[in-house]
């Protein structure tokens, strides 16, 4: 098995997926609770996506978790092209979610002025939630390149 | 000089450039044009990407045109890489504009039922430039998947 970091089935590659769950959990726990967030498409869409990278994330966890125990060795080129599809697409998800609800935060605060004339609407939770969120795709990112990575050495 | 459809210096890899300026062109016309679009900070992003994105697609568009001509071979690692490395900077400005654009007119469409209100906001006119700039962000994925399978052969 190649000791590439992050790749599937290592240490790394298990941190990197629990740390994914976890700041994807805390994105979408701001998001939720969030007041008025029902109301505008991008943030109903930006919390569909964390879903998906939810369940992803944790059912990668426990490959990982189940390689390492079972000392079983994930790095074929059929498990690790579908997992780095699998990466590319919650990543390119996240990110959409991520500018979406940007954008449209933007516009309450700066554009529109909405977070200042509403102040029920919770501006401050919607910028942490697309904060974490874009951590999340950054962590997606690393997981998707070292599996990249991994992908290439077969070559 | 290896034969790989849309890479740098072929006659397919300045069809791409030149199709990325022509629906560049289209898209940011159509955004510029329309009314309304400098009081919305995700429209003017998109704009300012888009200009991005002409300046690079017509100088390598150039960049071709010499290669062909000189018959002057643009495959080495370096060069590759920094292409590589602009169609990817270019791409991800071009998506997020594009993502940021449509979650604002989403918003004015659906959420807030702001085209119906005001008609003269020229909706129609943000969806049509939106899809281009979306067509731009895929030829840019072309070029940049041919230029990185390049990379990867160099390996």
């Amino acid at each position: 098995m190649k000791l590439i970091v992050g790749s599937p089935g290592t240490w790394s590659g298990m941190a990197l997926r629990v740390s994914q769950f976890v700041f994807a959990i805390a994105s979408l726990c701001t998001m939720a609770t969030a007041f008025g967030n029902s109301n505008y498409s991008a943030f109903v869409y930006m919390i569909s996506a964390l879903l998906v990278q939810l369940m992803w994330s944790l059912a990668l966890a426990c490959v990982d978790i189940f390689s390492i125990r079972n000392k079983k060795d994930l790095h074929n080129r059929a498990t690790v092209t579908l997992i780095v599809l699998g990466d590319w697409i919650t990543a390119v998800l996240v990110f959409t979610g991520a500018s979406a609800s940007a954008s449209v935060t933007i516009l309450f605060t700066r554009d529109m002025n909405f977070c200042r004339v509403y102040s029920q609407l919770a501006c401050g939770q919607f910028v942490l939630s697309i904060v974490l969120a874009f951590i999340v795709w950054l962590l997606d990112a690393a997981s998707s390149f070292s599996g990249f990575w991994l992908l290439v050495s077969f070559l």
